[in-house]
C-alpha cells in the first residue's frame, strides 16, 4: 500500500463525540475494528486510514445532529456511500466519524411528468433503475460500480453514458445538504434551469464531502429509448480507433456510449467473459433513439469507421447480445486482474481534448512497455477520458515505485495536453499534488471556499485541498 | 423608474483610483456623463446608477491591473458586456469603475476537432456564429439579444435553444478569471469533463461579476446540423399547448427549440412582423438532425399536438421561412411594445417544473387580467421557463406599483410550485428579495463564498447578495 499522510488527531474530542453519539444512536454507532477498517478501506492502493466510529443515520435530521455534535467537539465527519471511490476519498487521516448512508435508501418521489426523481443518498444507481423501469424511465449515469447516488454526486461521477447524457454535474437538479455547522440547506428548486444566484448545486457536486453532507438528491431522468442498438468495430491501431471516435463526435452522431478497449483489455475480456473478440483495439458503441434512428446512427458510424480501416463491424438490437457485450465491459476490472493473478489493479484516470487522445493513449502505451508495466487501457473515448489499469505486485517496492512514477508521468502528460488529471475519479487523497499542478492559483481559491464553508475543517479533512 | 438602493460611496478612493487609471489608460478611461449613464443604463425599469468612470481594457493584464488598483483603493469594479441584462446587473450603487469588455473581442482559438473555441469576453454570440459558419460549427446558446459571451457566462444565460443544448452552465468548458485581488486564474483545462476539485467554472458562471471578472472563455461548440426543420402549431388554450410540450419532452423528442407565444404575443407579432398567424396560443418549434430525422421528429410532434387539439400545424425546412418565423420570435420584445405605444416593457422571468407550467401560465394570465395589466407572455416552455412582459406607463405611480406587486406575486407563485424566481435573467439588484425567499438558508452560504473570494466587496457590490 502507498502510505497516506496522517493529520493530527483530536483525541479528547473524538472520545467525547463518540460518547454523545452512542447515546443517541445505540447500536447504529459501531466501533469494531473490522467495520471501521471497511469504512476506511477503498479499492485503491492507498493504505486504509480507519475512522474511529461508523454511524448509520436514517434521516436528514440525524445527519444534522451528527454534524452538530462533531462540530461541537471539533471532530472529522466523513460521508460514506458504497466505498467504491478510487483515490482514498473515505479514508480518515485525522480519525473521526464515518457517516454511512446505507440506511438512507428511500426513493422519495418520482415526478414522471417532469422527468425527475428525489432520492436519499444511499440509493444505488441499480436500485433506482430497477425501481424506474416499469415507468419507462431511467437514470443514465453509469460509473460501472453499483455506487450510491450520494457518492456519485459527491464525486462528480460519470462513466460510459456521459458522452451523450453528461456527468453528475449535468444530471443533479438540486441537493439537500447538511453544512459544517449542522444547518440544512436546499441548493435549488426543482425547475429544469435557474439563474438564481451562485450555483451551489454544482459547487457541492464533486466536493467529495468536504463542503457538506448530501442528504437528498433531485436527479434528471430520461425516457427509456424506443430502440437501443449496440455495435462493435475492430481497428488496426489505437490511433485509427481514436480518429474514428473524433470524426463520430464531430459529425454529431448522438452516440450514447463509445468505449475503447485496447488489445490487452480485449484479450482479458475474451478469457474472463468467454468471448471471441478480435484481439486488436476495439470500439464498443451504443445508440439510443427511434427504431429508424438507431439503425441510421449505426450505419453512419460504420461508414466513418471504414474510412479509418475499421473491420469486423457488428451491430445488434437484441437485448441478450447487447447485455453480453456491456457486461464484458463492466467486468473489465476483474477481467484485467486475471491477466496477472495475485496482482493489485491500480486504476488511473486522465481526460484530454479528443484531438490529443490518440497521441495520449499511444504514448501511454509505449511508456508502460518501456517501463515494463502491464497496463491494459480502456476509455470513455467520446469524452477523451481513459484509464490505465496497472497490474502491480504490491509486495514489490520496486513495482510500487514504478507505478507511482507512471501515474505521475501520465497525469503530467494529460495536463501538458490541456487535459485533466482526473476525468471522473476525483481528487481524494491521491490526486492532490496533480490538482495543484493542473490548476495552480485556482486551488488557492478552492481553499478559500473550503475555509469559508467549513472553517474548522471537520468535513472530510485531507481531501481535495492540499494541507 | 423603480428606485434602486444606494450603497455608501468611498469618495476619496474613487477619486484616487480614477487618477491612477487615467495615467495608464488615457483616452480609454472615460468620465463623461453620457457614457457613464449608458453603462449604468440597462433595459430594466430599475433607475440608472452610473459608475464614476468607464475603462476599456484590451487584455487580461490590463483587467488585472484595473482590479489591483481598485482593490488598493477599495473601489467597486463592475464588468460590462453589452448592457442587455435585465435586473440592474451593471448598475453602480456605490459608484466605481465600469470595465467595458467591448475591445476584448478576439476569437483566440478554434479547435474544430475538439468542438471548442476560446474567446475574449467582448465577443458577441452573433460575431462568433458568423465567424464559425464556414467551418460548419455553431454556438447554440441564444438569449435573443446579441449579448457578449462574457456577459452570457456571467449571468448563466440561456434562451430558445436551451431545451436541447443546455444553458451557459453546460456550454462553458473553462474560464480565465481575474479575482478580487487581481490574481488571474484558470478554472479548468480544455478536457470535455473533469472531476478535478471544486467546480470553479460553474461557480463563476452566473456569479454576475461578483466573484471575479471573466477575461477568457472556452466554449463547447456544435456541428451545424445536416438538416433543420421548423414548425408551428396552434392550440385552443395555453393549457393544451403546455400539455403538448410536456408530452413532447417526455417522449424524448430532441426538440432544439419549443417556444410558446400566448394569443396577445401572436397578435403583436402579426402586426410588427407582418405575419398572419392565428391569434391563439402558438408553439414554434425547431428540429435539428439528419434529413430523415427532422422529418420524423416533426411528425412525432404533430401526432402529439393532435392529441391535445393542436391545429394549423405547418412545418418547413426552407431557410427563408424558418428565418422569418424565428425573426418574429426574436423581435417579440419590440412587437409587444407596439401593443401599447409609449409604454415601457418590464420583462419578468420565472421557471417551474414542466408539470406545473400550464397552471402557472394560466394563473399568471388570469391575475394580469384581474389587475388590469397588459402582459403578453412568451416562454421557453420545453424548460418550463416563461416571461411576462408588463406594458407599463412609467409616469404612473399606480401602474408602477401594480407591476411591482405583480412581479412579486408571480415570483412567489413560481417558488410555491417548486420553481425559481429566475430561469435565465439572473438576480442582479431586482431579484435579491426573491432569491432569499426561494433558497432561504443557502443564501447565507452564498454570502460566505462571496466574503471569502471578495473580502472587501469590491466586485459588483449590491448584486445577488442581499446587504
Amino acid at each position: 500500500m502507498v502510505q497516506a499522510t496522517s493529520l493530527p488527531r483530536n483525541e479528547p474530542g473524538i472520545k467525547a463525540a463518540i460518547g454523545v453519539l452512542k447515546q443517541t444512536f445505540g447500536d447504529r454507532l459501531q466501533t469494531g475494528q473490522a467495520i471501521r477498517e471497511q469504512h476506511g478501506h477503498t479499492t485503491t492502493w492507498i493504505e486504509t486510514q480507519a475512522p474511529d466510529a461508523v454511524v448509520f443515520p436514517t434521516s436528514t435530521e440525524e445527519v444534522a445532529a451528527i454534524v452538530k455534535t462533531c462540530a461541537e467537539y471539533g471532530v472529522p465527519v466523513i460521508p460514506f456511500g458504497t466505498g467504491t471511490s478510487l483515490e482514498g476519498h473515505v479514508n480518515a487521516p485525522a480519525g473521526g466519524i464515518s457517516v454511512d448512508m446505507a440506511r438512507m435508501d428511500k426513493i422519495l418521489a418520482v415526478h414522471a411528468e417532469d422527468l425527475d426523481v428525489v432520492v436519499q443518498p444511499g440509493v444505488t444507481r441499480e436500485q433506482l433503475n430497477t425501481f424506474l423501469r416499469d415507468q419507462g424511465l431511467f437514470f443514465p449515469i453509469d460509473p460501472g460500480a453499483n455506487a450510491s447516488l450520494g457518492g456519485m454526486a459527491a464525486t462528480r461521477a460519470s462513466g460510459t453514458n456521459a458522452v451523450r447524457y453528461g456527468t453528475m454535474k449535468d444530471n443533479v437538479l438540486a441537493l439537500e445538504v447538511v453544512m459544517a455547522d449542522g444547518e440544512v440547506i436546499r441548493t435549488a428548486q426543482r425547475a429544469k434551469k435557474s439563474s438564481a444566484g451562485y450555483d451551489m448545486t454544482r459547487l457541492m457536486v464533486g466536493s467529495e464531502g468536504t463542503l457538506g453532507l448530501i442528504t437528498e438528491i433531485t436527479l434528471r431522468l430520461q425516457g427509456i429509448p424506443e430502440a437501443i442498438r449496440s455495435a462493435r468495430c475492430a481497428f488496426r491501431s489505437v490511433d485509427d480507433a481514436c480518429r474514428a471516435v473524433m470524426m463520430t463526435i464531430q459529425y454529431g452522431i448522438p452516440v450514447a456510449r463509445i468505449e475503447m478497449l485496447d488489445a490487452m483489455s480485449v484479450k482479458a475480456a475474451n478469457t474472463y467473459s468467454k468471448l471471441d473478440l478480435p484481439e486488436v483495439p476495439l470500439l464498443l458503441l451504443e445508440f439510443h433513439g427511434s427504431e429508424a434512428g438507431v439503425v441510421e446512427q449505426a450505419e453512419m458510424f460504420s461508414s466513418i469507421a471504414e474510412e479509418f480501416g475499421g473491420f469486423d463491424f457488428e451491430a445488434t438490437s437484441t437485448a441478450e447480445e447487447r447485455n453480453k457485450l456491456w457486461q464484458a465491459r463492466h467486468d473489465m476490472y476483474w477481467a484485467c486482474l486475471g491477466l496477472r493473478p495475485g496482482a493489485k489493479g491500480i486504476s488511473t484516470d486522465v481526460c484530454v481534448p479528443i484531438s490529443r487522445l490518440a497521441e495520449c493513449v499511444s504514448t501511454a502505451r509505449e511508456k508502460a512497455e518501456e517501463m515494463g508495466l502491464m497496463a491494459p487501457m480502456v476509455g470513455h473515448v467520446g469524452d477523451g477520458n481513459f484509464h490505465a489499469l496497472l497490474l502491480i505486485d504490491m509486495d514489490s517496492a520496486e513495482e510500487r515505485a514504478k507505478a507511482d512514477e507512471y501515474v505521475g508521468w501520465l497525469n503530467d502528460l494529460a495536463i501538458s495536453m490541456d487535459g485533466t488529471c482526473t476525468g471522473e475519479h476525483g481528487i481524494g487523497q491521491g490526486k492532490r499534488p496533480y490538482l495543484t499542478k493542473e490548476l495552480g492559483a485556482a486551488t488557492r481559491y478552492m481553499a478559500a471556499v473550503k475555509a469559508a464553508l467549513d472553517p474548522d475543517n471537520i468535513l472530510n479533512p485531507g481531501k481535495i485541498i492540499s494541507d
